[in-house]
């Protein structure tokens, strides 16, 4: 069988999160990184060869082209083996990760990618800094939506569905890295949430730290190039 | 079996169309309306009973409690007899309609969402006219997106994703009755999405008929208590 063709960056939340699942379930897979910054998903030659929603990630298997991370996840389900506690059939788990993944779409994500696209990614790509005024409205929704996430989420259990590691919190982890690797401290005021954030780390282990080091890596390598917008950022 | 308890507003569009999919599935449930205007679905009564993310639809179904259309229209595929060209396993359907329902929550559900609140919820609910300002981006935003689903979705078959309705088709209408039900003309320059609504419309029958008109009964209900606001609204 072909491997899995697998377009993504590592600056992308929901391409770590991918790329983490498809190492640690062992399905073969062709990484092809594609560069955000320089807008190689919004081409036309990316539109025509890779998929024609110009966003990340994107998987290409068996000649189907599909795009958006629930999306895939859900295909590989289906398609390919992939460890169980992941996505368990047990006790509703099936029904209790999609609920979480569609709430999480509209709260924490939200939250999340928008602090993350103004306060960073829009002042590199425009080479201006960010939008003062907006700043501290975009740090109350972000901490209004980790409080949510807390008290509907990390009150019982040790991962967000039970005592297994889900996908549900490997997709949690890589949306509350977007700000927390650019400066936000996400656990002031949460303290579950910074337990709950260890006991994942720690569970993924190597498979999160090789993802984790090279979002950093790409981070720090766009700042250099404009230090005089990060600078502004503080 | 007991019947699954369903919580729904024939006023939201994700209830409209579980309450389609229910019902042309001859599935058992209990129908609980939930009023949206008087924010029953805001009230600790609800949180504590129903589901604690004051959100419309609910299903509870032996005992867990579910939220969210995608989420619970994946359970009943899972947990009940659905029938298969709604989410069919051949040529990766449900790989498509996953697509299709990631793609369509960010882009054409969030345009009619955004429109119908704040052209007709928000007035209603605040008793006061729309924000004029914001009318013209609304509507550009709608265009957009109605523009973007004819030329992914509607350019090579009868239905989003092949030739026989699925759930795609069914959230996708349910959308975009949302902006039509309220005065808004989606088929102005989209021809195509004029002939794929009448097909649709067709195929759903006595199912979608009930529930538009309980739609409509719904809106000019609520339009007659302050027609102040609505003669301000044209």
């Amino acid at each position: 069988m072909q491997p899995v063709k697998f377009y993504f960056s590592f600056l992308d939340q929901s391409s770590r999160a991918l790329y983490i699942l498809l190492e640690a379930s062992k399905i073969p897979f062709e990484a092809i990184p594609i560069s955000i910054l320089k807008g190689e998903h919004l081409t036309g030659e990316f539109r025509d060869k890779v998929s024609q929603f110009k966003c990340l990630p994107v998987i290409n298997d068996d000649n189907l082209s599909l795009v958006g991370s629930i999306t895939i996840f859900r295909h590989l389900n289906r398609e390919k083996i992939v460890p169980e506690h992941w996505y368990p059939r047990r006790n509703y788990g099936r029904s209790r990760i999609d609920e979480f993944l569609e709430w999480q779409q509209r709260n924490t994500a939200m939250a999340c990618g928008n602090y993350f696209q103004q306060k960073w990614l829009s002042p590199i790509l425009n080479k201006a800094s960010p939008d003062a005024k907006n700043a501290s409205v975009l740090t109350e929704c972000l901490n209004q939506s980790l409080k949510n996430f807390e008290n509907h989420f990390l009150n019982k259990n040790k991962f967000v569905i039970g005592e297994n590691i889900s996908y549900a919190d490997l997709m949690a982890i890589c949306e509350i890295d977007q700000p927390k690797f650019i400066g936000f401290d996400p656990f002031n005021h949460h303290p579950k949430l910074g337990k709950w954030y260890d006991r994942v780390r720690e569970e993924l282990g190597p498979y999160y730290k090789k993802v984790a080091i090279e979002f950093d890596n790409k981070l720090r390598t766009a700042e250099k190039k404009i230090p005089e917008v990060m600078y502004l950022q503080q």
